[in-house]
């Protein structure tokens, strides 16, 4: 960005990191337990960090959810809407209130702890286009190779995600975990691109950012593709062997895609190569999710 | 087994394939409801097989179970107690109608099928030590080295799970796998396994294997280690990067057992080499089991 850009930029003076927004994605409800035992480690100078346990009856029960997927609720006429009453509905306008409004947040910048099953590493999602956050996934992802930047952004469709309530932020995906455990090593790598995006915040706050410039590749969504399902939306079919796990890697026309349970293998049969993620995501067999289909943009070098 | 023993077995007639006693293994209750659309996959000319979901509510729901862990309800004592209505122990009281009872079943043989999010690899689990069972599991061990004999036979203990109500069968444990999902190559070996099983049989009532042995190891079952933990039960790590995914391998005196959340190393401090299966299975978090340690026995080279 430039300096006059930057001048115009807000000081970011309040964080909240939040986990559980599902509640068996442990991983960042463990995170949250830990800053809330050492405050410290997610203190900086220039700005206050607060934590939140998103959902806290579903990581009780170590389910996703109780009623309802509590990160699909955040859509603005959903806040507004007082008929509303399911579990999660409520507890997201209990987040509103406490982070939000949507537009006017109490916090500067909201940074979501997710897991999933799926072999996504340690995927920066993006919340919206804003430099601030592009720049932020750009520096995090030239930390490691394994860290890489996802846009499910879709022009003029609202994003109802809990961390749409703040204009700056991201979500955090880590994995392969299974839902309701943790891996030390996922834990720990987790903790450090916290302790990452806290520093990067910090010497943004200080103004120390302004001509860094970091290579950038985001993996932008297509659309979805489902299981193979038969007439009454029963499983037909799995994830090919030879795609089960290869997360951000080419899919290209003629690869096997799924394998049905009488053994047919069914092939990608679309024209262009295709950069495929949350292959085989468990929460998702619900949603009609096998995977998300994604086109790769290699935005600077 | 000498020809004599041979000649007191009786032959196996009716063969009963599980899966689904937990909700949420997935490879288990479609492999049953391919064998139902494709019965011919399961059919021997010396036996008949039938197959059976164990828990079909918490299938329908993606759960492990509704109220409480079917695979605990099969102590004698449990079934024929009136007074006990959970819908687990409800069905357990109807399963054990249709396959047992224990000790007169009317099945001779029980194959239930199991996943675990550990690396357990295709795990035999014993249901006795009766010489059939041993030397199937020998032979199936045979096949692969991932197939693997686990027994967890306590003496004088009684088995509470399913596979308890007939004297011949074993427990298929394959993983590593995430709850309420499949895989393509688990479900194709374990499909692989079912049918050598079934062929096993086959072969046995018709005289074949009077001769035959295979090595065997046996992994037996010696205790419990649960989580680091405060003292109101909440964890305080999880299992060490080095142990993670390590099931089958040697633990030794010294060596990295969990990993806490503030970033201590916990040991091991006993002073026998052990063998951990189970290591970070996500059903087992609630019943204070972060892995089951054991003793490797060669039987046979």
């Amino acid at each position: 960005m430039s300096n006059s850009e930057a001048n115009n930029r807000k000081t970011i003076n309040k964080v909240a990191i939040v986990g559980g927004t599902h509640g068996n994605e442990f991983t960042g409800v463990y995170l949250v337990k830990k800053f809330d035992k050492f405050p410290e480690l997610i203190t900086r100078p220039s700005f206050e960090t607060s934590t939140l346990i998103g959902n806290p009856q579903a990581f009780q029960a170590a389910r996703r959810y109780i009623d309802t997927d509590l990160n699909r609720c955040f859509a603005k006429s959903d806040l507004e809407n007082s008929e509303l009453s399911f579990y999660e509905q409520t507890r997201a306008k209990e987040i509103a209130q406490t982070l939000g409004p949507k537009g006017n947040s109490k916090v500067d910048f909201i940074l979501d702890l997710h897991s999933t099953s799926a072999n996504m590493g340690f995927t920066i999602i993006l919340v919206n286009n804003d430099p601030f956050n592009l720049q932020l996934a750009a520096y995090l992802s030239s930390l490691d190779p394994l860290v890489r930047v996802y846009s499910s952004i879709e022009p003029g469709k609202e994003n109802t995600f809990l961390r749409s309530l703040s204009n700056f932020g991201c979500c955090i995906e880590v994995g392969p975990i299974a839902p309701a455990s943790l891996k030390g090593a996922i834990f720990q790598k987790t903790e450090a691109l916290i302790h990452a995006t806290l520093d990067y915040i910090e010497d943004y706050n200080n103004g120390k950012l302004l001509s860094n410039t970091y290579p950038l590749t985001i993996y932008h969504y297509l659309k979805v593709v489902d299981y193979p399902r038969n007439e009454a939306g029963e499983l037909e079919g799995m994830i090919h062997p030879q795609l089960q796990g290869r997360d951000y890697q080419e899919l290209n026309p003629g690869d096997p895609m799924f394998l049905t349970f009488d053994g047919t293998t069914i092939y990608y049969e679309e024209e262009a190569t295709v950069w495929p993620v949350f292959i085989n995501e468990v929460a998702y067999y619900e949603k009609g999710v096998a995977m998300c289909l994604t086109k790769k943009e290699i935005v600077r070098e």
